[in-house]
């Protein structure tokens, strides 16, 4: 018998259903947060961290902080930039939204660049148009937006900064594409890629995850004004990450959630155990039935460019006349959790249906066939009723 | 079984022993963090925090988001304050330290008054010299400094602001002291308690935890200046807190770590289960049995002055010629976990026993017992070796 043998399937795009061996490890007595078994564990982490990155570079910087992915934003803001900074925010919906604001909070000089409609992205030319007229400090992306599901072409997006605007930092929001998205900080030559546990890691939520590059770094170690927050202050978390990664024997700025960590241990662990093309490919099934099975029904999604559909969820229109608020509870009696959407214009209207993690991974599982099967009960029923 | 059931004591001041319901709690499922399950437990453990602070105005405020104590210093200096503000940080050490740096980063005018010794605290003719010198928006009390186990006399100092200084606001940074020392949010007047949940509360490191007053709320709503962060901001997380404790459906800002929340649920039903007075006069025992036996030993603790000294943990100075470095491994191999200090001026010299939490409180445990037999016997081979 395992603590997770009976519940809900739970598919939303963040928490999603997490391996039994994750929960577990949390059950972990309580330990120094300094001792040696906790510091392997957690320099293990920040390792991982990289290789789930794909960044060999030793100078590249992962930083691990008990917080919700949000405080990625605050990190960047605080540390990275410094007031007056000009930055370029591509915006796809309600993470553009909120990446902007946290931005213009550190008193950061912003554009955005608004999607055409809900559920697309800006145009190339346009991010050129802009990148071309004026000089950014850096650019922000949003890889999957979870509020409609619009994926980002990350690749073509840093490949087209690298051109025309060599000297401008690349930052991703990866909080719904780190673990099953293509996404490659080297190779790409992202300088901030931003996570949370909760998504794709297959992780509890409360850990805020950040990936800066050497460069990232370099052009931190030289700002002129002092971090513009305390708790996410990378002067004060650098030497620790650095010490539990390397060193013999941490060094101390904040309690460390231990419990969380371990969690993100166990599920690295597992993640890392079979190849990224595999993994790439699993989520791609998923995808591919969730979205061929709301087109079945009639549905269209948000994002309807198919290049432009995210591969760790589905975001889709219900019929008209019907709510999220009151199709979500009859989903909920048959025992399976979707998701009502945040993105304002359209709330209510639509639903989100999360294919991520071990739901996409694990063959012994059935929660996306669940979630479809419900899906056409409780809409065939809506709609006769 | 257990799956706590073999490992080393741990007598740090936080992380603390936790107990095994509140550590299995976290094998839940994954869950939504805006499902009604979770939003009922969410509820209810910002109410019990209430309790625990005892207060009773539906106006105070309860915060609880993910992250590590010190960002309950953010939070404080984010929403509370307004740059140019002045706060008068009473100093006691390490953390009193790390309140007025956290201050200053978002512009403060910050006065400390340093105690004027390690182990000692500021005079209280000091204290109203200098209110009455200055009109201070906020004056920060660190309850009991964790790095040398000072406590200090809340109750006086609030009734000297009170007199004095009617206006500034009152702030304690308890995060060694709630749920271990006595502690009263309405009768004291107090206007920000701030907190984590790996001490006393004796749930895993990950929360930081705050109340905030009537009269601290309304500061917060009439400030000029928008909050100086963004994760921390309370015009984000007001709405949300005030919806999972009293709202049918939760508002959504950030994701809030569930596993975490729920194992706080279950720690603090336990702590409410039994009378303050008891609680309380748990720790006093306990932790007269650990400053008897430091005093046995012939050793002296880091505060000398009995009325200061924390009911949470002692600090005290090692044998001339032993460092904590030499001496915490040796009782590591006895199978108790005690702490180094981070208080710069002594490091090394020095060596914390914590006492709170289930090792005071459940008299089936003998974590204390053990904790003091391992010190007197490496201590004594130690000194005889």
């Amino acid at each position: 018998m395992t603590v997770t043998s009976k519940h809900a399937t739970l598919l939303t795009p963040g928490p999603i259903e997490t391996d039994d061996d994750v929960l577990l490890s949390m059950g972990h007595p309580s330990e120094s947060h300094v001792g040696p078994s906790f510091a392997r564990v957690f320099g293990e982490t920040l390792t991982m961290l990289r290789r789930m990155l794909q960044t060999s570079n030793p100078d590249s910087q992962p930083f691990i902080l008990a917080g919700s992915g949000t405080l990625g934003f605050d990190q960047v803001a605080a540390n990275l930039l410094e007031p007056g900074d000009r930055a370029l925010v591509l915006n796809c919906g309600y993470w553009g939204d909120a990446f902007a604001e946290c931005l213009r909070i550190y008193r950061i000089e912003v554009d955005e660049l608004q999607a055409p409609t809900v559920g697309s992205q800006p145009p190339v030319s346009d991010i050129e148009r802009m990148l071309r007229a004026t000089k950014y400090k850096a650019i922000t992306i949003t890889h999957t937006d979870t509020s409609t599901g619009v994926l980002s072409d990350v690749k073509s997006i840093a490949a087209l900064v690298h051109t025309v605007s060599p000297d401008t930092l690349i930052i991703v929001d990866g909080v719904c594409s780190i673990g099953c998205e293509d996404l490659r900080f080297d190779e790409w030559q992202l300088d901030i890629v931003l996570g949370a546990s909760q998504k794709a890691l297959g992780a509890p939520a409360g850990l805020s995850i950040v990936m800066a590059s050497s460069l990232a770094m370099q052009i931190f170690q030289q700002r002129q004004t002092p971090p513009g927050a305390y708790y996410a202050s990378w002067k004060r978390w650098v030497p620790v990450m650095c010490s539990y990664e390397s060193e013999p024997s941490p060094k101390y700025f904040a309690t460390p959630p231990c419990h969380l960590i371990r969690a993100l241990h166990v599920s690295l662990t597992k993640i890392l155990s079979t190849s990224w093309e595999e993994r790439l490919q699993q989520h791609e099934v998923a995808s591919s039935k969730v979205k061929d099975a709301v087109a079945d029904l009639g549905l269209e999604q948000i994002c309807v460019e198919p290049s432009s559909q995210a591969h760790s969820m589905t975001a889709f229109w219900l019929p008209s006349g019907l709510r999220s608020e009151n199709v979500l509870p009859f989903l909920a009696r048959k025992g399976v959790i979707l998701a009502r959407g945040p993105q304002k214009e359209i709330a209510g209207q639509y639903i989100r249906f999360a294919h991520m993690g071990i739901s996409a991974t694990d063959s012994r599982r059935t929660d996306v066939d669940k979630g479809i099967s419900a899906l056409k009960e409780v809409l065939t029923d809506l709609r006769l009723g």
